[in-house]
């Protein structure tokens, strides 16, 4: 199944029979205090360099997430579609817990646009899967609602069956146009959590075939060495199904760790893209 | 199911809900110029360096492989196995294709070793089994015979059903005793061939429950930054069922993508050797 995304200019196709698609996660403010001053004196210079070093290290989608508190979060969002087009030509994830927000960027953004995200709360549901119909973007969904973040995979997919029914069945929104996250939680609050996640991807896989994404990092929250966590996870992920990931792009073991799973799956022919990215990190290295 | 292996003092368990198993790989002539000269000269000395430098890295069991050109590899053998069970206590593999190898290794070898390996074909089978059996060991097994070595998964499973069966109706070997080498190729010769030992690892283990091992660079062979692509390799392997590796404990980045894997399947309580582990470098480093 293929989830398809937009600019102005350009076109990037999530997929099994793809390579895996990175979803840059740094322009957002969370945990930034500098950059949360900077949005508030509503100076976005700052947007230029996380553009750059996540176009750099390989990111295809960029999300952008503008919630800073006691700022203009709609307009901020606004501004920061319109400047991110203008520089770069890849497709956005307009990310935001406001549902004017999301509006307001899926107004402002010329293409066709992810939304972060919606989960099966029926309230959610209401006000956020009607801006994705009329605007015709896609969506990234929560397999959880308004009761529990359910554990148990079995669960999850049943609350997947419930957002593919109410966007599909209620919105007209196409399969291929939901992505679901599978909810990756942290590895140090309970060893037994990533193998959940796993085996969630692979019942979703299995059941709908469906393209998933999450918050790679999530997995590693709390532990030492994260970046090898997330990149030992990663690849049994894109294994069970994942098609791609929300991940600061920044991360070269992370990104390389990507890649050679993306040869081994088959999804890199002759390796080309393998040996390319050797190359380039040997002239640069050697620059 | 568990493999237990023993030197005359120590016991280590291979199995889906122990720590991975790295038998160390580096006690091996082939292709070290230098080692093949000494071991002909009858200098087993580097083997001191090769033991130390395997158990730092993480190693659990110790391949031991003598097979030189123009060398007696069977009294080789003997002196190897005596040297290393004098100097560590860890099991060893008795790896040769060599019957007579074998069988001298075994009589010498204190406590219940691995054998390296068998394969489907009869007079193989009928050669090496015999010895397994009168000698207490547990064998690894290669889903190949005379005629081919199969790229179908399905072919594998059969052929691994056809080693079993003899391995247990012929010669009374146990289940557990039996470890599967699922065959890992080189991704560089065929970018499918990865998926396939995947798909067979991941058959084995819903067929029949066996531990598995395989020689984990192969995959990378003649490929750049081959350590990446292994410590990419293994956790999908782990995930699909594979249970031990043949690796080379020195490959830092490998071994930490072994023990974050090990983390993330839920096979390190609490985390403890994998903050250990962290803590250890951390230490080391700044030493």
């Amino acid at each position: 199944m293929h989830t398809i995304l937009r600019s102005a200019s350009r076109e990037v196709v999530i997929g099994h029979d793809q390579p895996f698609c990175i979803i840059g996660e740094r322009i957002n403010p969370t945990g930034r205090k500098i950059f949360q001053e900077q949005l508030r004196a509503n100076d976005l210079s700052r947007i230029h360099v996380d553009v750059a070093q996540q176009l750099a290290g390989g990111a295809m989608v960029l999300d952008v997430n503008m919630g800073v508190p006691l700022a203009d979060e709609v307009a901020l969002m606004v501004e920061a579609v319109t400047l991110i087009q203008s520089i770069s030509d890849v497709p956005l994830c307009i990310d935001s817990s406001v549902i004017e927000a999301l509006e307001a960027g899926l107004s402002t953004y010329q293409g066709k646009a992810l939304v972060n995200s919606v989960t099966a709360e029926d309230d959610r549901m209401e006000a956020i899967l009607p801006l994705v119909k009329r605007f015709g973007a896609a969506i990234i969904a929560l397999p959880n609602d308004e009761f529990e973040i359910p554990l148990e995979p079995e669960r999850r997919v049943e609350l997947t069956r419930k957002i593919i029914d109410v966007a599909t069945n209620n919105y007209g929104i196409a399969m291929e146009d939901i992505l679901i996250d599978p909810l990756a939680m942290p590895i140090g609050a309970d060893t037994s959590l990533v193998v959940r996640t796993l085996d969630t991807i692979r019942m979703i896989h299995d059941e709908f075939g469906l393209n998933m994404t999450l918050g790679a990092s999530n997995v590693s929250f709390g532990m030492p060495d994260r970046e090898t966590i997330v990149s030992s996870f990663l690849p049994m992920a894109m294994r069970s199904g994942l098609t791609s990931a929300i991940m600061d792009a920044r991360g070269a073991q992370l990104v390389r760790a990507m890649k050679a799973t993306d040869l081994l799956l088959n999804r890199d022919e002759w390796g080309a893209s393998w040996i390319a990215s050797h190359r380039a990190r040997q002239a640069a290295e050697s620059a």
